[in-house]
């Protein structure tokens, strides 16, 4: 049967490769090798695997890509004398995660997934041939499985960026976002998606499908927590006032927006961790209606609360749905992904409106789209779905949260009161791209 | 010839699987859980079904990409008094496009695909699980075909959003684009990819592979009767002379046709409905050849004609050449596409020439790219490959592009002796960024 | 769940689907059915040969998108009075860059792949029905094989585009940049993968995985050539100091790097050309490694240097990196991936700096990017990896480099002497937007 013939043909493509690739490594070609042809003769079985590991490849890019969405989304809605600040951070973030991620994190977050292991650089010592080789490690080979969890690791810190954006002094910044990366993120992801207490209720096991809580709660709170150690942007409250700093450009706003949208179908939909044509496609489906349903919850509310058809809170409103799904994305139907993205929608309006009211400035709104909307998505999976009890839902989500707060307060504090994290008056007011990196985004001549 | 052939097939598979959905079975977890089993066996037969699934997933994400690309080609090539309008109605479209699709339109459009029903909803009425498990349901799940026939449907708005940009109301377009996306699409779509008349000429059936017709000639057509209501811009043409209008961002709008071209591999490639190699790959290479030589067509013939370089036409000339090839993208080979596509390239160039000298103002020259194009590439179809008979495509492009037309004039001529279609002198002048949404899109320090 | 069962199940795949799907055969196409029906079977019997050829096609768009972000780079880091210029070149690139492959290019490359032949056009002769059909034809159709490295091929005058951006004459470009694609770039590529003389090293054959040498060395020294015909711009070098000139948009330059590391996914990932799980995934690994660890070479070297955060060296690290890991990033391991990426990072600090020093004004970085990190990451395979001896990797470099060099010395020199290469002063002042395309880039009303 065709399947046999291809395990045959797979294996022997792959070993001939191998071979030439693997010329003059002496004493492991030939077990590798060996070990080689044992994994393409077990999967060779099953192009499932080859599927599902492409599929989670291509969704690791596709979460890349959301990177560069967040990097102009929080540039956009900033102002344009902080704009090579915001990119640079953006720019930090991703690669040092991805670095840190082998180092440390992917280590540490899964230690069930090999052999308990559990120390920094450990990813570097094992031979990874061989692991990557076991037919029983899933869908999808080690390596696929770092790339595509190391796409995730930074964007906690990402969300952190944009909420204390155009005053953080930056060395600070890197500090804390480097801590919160490689040992913060790793901690509550072990949790549940390493296997850890989180999946051990009686009532039920807690649920994060691809992590409202996880990345976008544990993101919003460590924002809420910086935010509230870096105060207000001068000019934001003046005399009890609160006075709008506009960002100063809506196209690279939107261009991040619809980024992010588009990195999600990866985020969720690689989050199934194979290629099963029901389940992928069904979470492509509520991902969508989620952010559609988002986009008309914040345009429609905002527009009565507001006055007028706010952009902001349109993009705003696909963001708040997409975190809202993010949770139960395989386990909420399409119907109540609607639901559940409408309510988002207007649940980041009236959010974003409080803090402002409250004094608490988040320059992008991360706090209400990544913290209010990723608790409230995880909750939707039981409110919503089926799939887990509520009481492990708000267990869980209230767990992950309060674990990036308070790590935040404790480590962003500790810069406070030691490096120092916000920068002069004269700084902000100059702009951070002088202050920082001497050198403007823009040089648009005017015609 | 090949692509005959596989037309067949194709569409042969597809009646069967209309005519194989009778199962009718109650909602039980027990049932689904023995309906998914069966699934699985049956497209377990079938990786080919897990590939060509995966392959339209990632499809629906290209062409979700190509509303990124739509956005930022219609605000690049408007003013930046109307930016923020020309992103926010973006938004709304394919937000609002995803939703009453979902309500509506892919009942509507697919009567066959699901039993024959018509009627608004039945999508959530209906058991999912079970349409979904039918192994002869095609090469994807029920919600695979969902999400990528999404992803079309609103195309049609997004085109007419740029001819009218800066000076339409918001509201009033916002009812016409739901109108359009909602209950007009799905009427032409389901004469032709829902098995409807057109299929059923005596002389051989219609082809659109893609949708020359029933996406883009429909959507360019929509707008030329919406501009023709609308007038010009004021200002656009003064004592009979034409005062070119420029658009405001030259980056934004090469970033939107270089966004579309990406999405054009998922929207041409992923009609194939399936994964089969030697037909994506075909359809891949027809693609891009099209696009390539439509900008050629289009840099010499409007350096001939306007003395310069223009990078506006080049743009346009890919866009062209894309529109030109979608219908033919399987069944013309790759030397005539290069054919189809320069001409494609040269016709835009002098149907945008044209339509600026008899006074209708399309900013964006959307009636040129998606209308004019649209009818060229589907008589393409018969003028330089074999796929379909001269005159089906003529009759099957012209009924489309027709309705698309009347239904337009209709409805938007209600909107506009009702609620008004046009903003007020003053506000056109001062923008409907401020206007309409009390924003400005930039507010980048001059440096 | 579900996926273990489906796992074991998948695998018989594509033969039963190929065989329904070619039951329906006649007119004069039997041949071409005869063929398709062998090719299915034969395909049929592999899923990993469409899985596979699914991958080089979702790579070629991925390459594609490259092309996007060489266009922002490009344009970010130059004057906006020359970003009409900068897309303009880049839009004919890409689109003639594919004409002149299907004509030439293609064919004068890859001799052995299609039967020896060597003509251009040829590609146009041939029954491409046969051809694709063949099983013996790696893991991927004909079309799919010319669309892939169709994607590559423009990549080379790309690099030069911005090298000698912002004083170039047009037309000069265009003529040199056809002649680069079409003739020149295949030469070197038969060289190594069209399974020329590169591959005959008695010490063992010269390996350049995805183009660290092909590509970027290539179009670094050809750019390296052009740039010293051409002189620096003016006002760059005044009085012996080096005046900088800075780029208009560190948002588009930004945008422009995260593509190309994502289009680099589908650059590296797809010269695995196959969909191989454990290859793919390292290649996405070391990849993605490389690109961080050259952020952080650059990123911490130019602080020390410059005294400052840098955005563009960050920016440019990335690129260092991946250029760097390009040639060995299926052969190097993910340890030593790192450190070829922050050797690269490091490198194109001291380059760019070097090369502003000699006076080579090379406004975006291209020759030290491309050029030298090219060699620099051709001669990584052999001193940070055991693929390949240091002899051969030195010569076939050097040889590959020489060669662009030279050529581009030899064409753009009798361009210079004909035709003029270089703007008038006062173009140049005023900018190559109005001077050469009538047109500005930017229209952004004051806020």
């Amino acid at each position: 049967m065709s399947a046999v013939i291809f395990a045959g043909i797979v294996g022997f493509g792959g070993m001939a490769a191998a071979q030439d690739e693997s010329v003059d490594v002496e004493e492991t070609t030939v077990e590798f090798a060996d070990a080689y042809g044992a994994f393409m003769s077990d999967i060779g079985a099953s192009s499932f695997f080859t599927v599902s590991n492409l599929w989670l490849l291509i969704s690791a890019a596709l979460v890349f890509t959301m990177h560069l969405g967040f990097s102009t989304l929080e540039s956009g809605l900033t102002q344009s004398k902080n704009t090579v600040n915001v990119l640079f951070k953006n720019v930090f973030i991703v690669t040092m995660g991805i670095l840190t991620y082998a180092f440390w994190g992917f280590n540490s977050m899964y230690p069930g997934d090999f052999n308990g292991y559990f120390a920094a650089g450990s990813w570097f010592d094992v031979d990874p041939t061989m692991e990557l080789m076991s037919s029983a490690y899933a869908d999808y080979t080690w390596y696929t499985d770092f790339i595509f969890q190391a796409m995730f690791a930074a964007t906690a810190a990402t969300i952190v960026s944009g909420a204390v954006a155009e005053r953080v002094k930056l060395p600070s910044f890197m500090i804390f976002a480097t801590l919160l990366v490689t040992f913060a993120y790793p901690v509550t992801g072990s949790w549940e998606w390493g296997g850890g207490w989180l999946n051990n209720f009686a009532a039920g096991e807690f649920v994060d499908f691809a992590g409202s809580s996880l990345v976008h709660g544990f993101g919003g709170f460590a924002a809420l927590a910086c935010v509230l150690l870096l105060g207000a942007r001068r000019g934001k409250y003046v005399d009890g006032k609160i006075k709008p700093i506009v960002g100063h450009s809506m196209p690279l706003a939107t261009i991040g927006v619809f980024l992010l949208f588009l990195g999600w179908f990866g985020f969720n939909g690689g989050s199934v961790l194979n290629a099963d044509p029901y389940l992928v496609s069904f979470v492509f489906v509520t991902t969508a209606l989620a952010a559609a349903a988002g986009a008309m919850g914040a345009i429609f509310l905002s527009w009565i609360l507001l006055r007028k058809p706010d952009l902001s809170m349109a993009l705003n409103g696909i963001l708040a749905g997409l975190v809202g799904i993010t949770a139960g994305a395989d386990s909420i139907s399409p119907a109540m992904s609607i639901v559940v993205g409408l309510i988002a929608g207007m649940i980041v309006v009236v959010s974003i409106i409080f803090f402002d009211k409250i004094k608490v400035d988040d320059p992008v709104g991360a706090v209400s789209v990544h913290g209010v909307c990723g608790v409230f998505g995880t909750l939707a999976v039981a409110l919503f779905g089926d799939a887990a009890p509520f009481s492990s839902q708000l267990i869980g989500t209230v767990s992950i949260c309060l674990f990036a707060f308070v790590f935040s307060i404790i480590v962003f504090g500790i810069l406070k009161v030691t490096l120092g994290i916000r920068v002069s008056e004269e700084e902000e007011a100059e702009g951070l791209d002088i202050g920082e990196h001497g050198q403007e985004a823009y040089s648009i001549r005017p015609s």
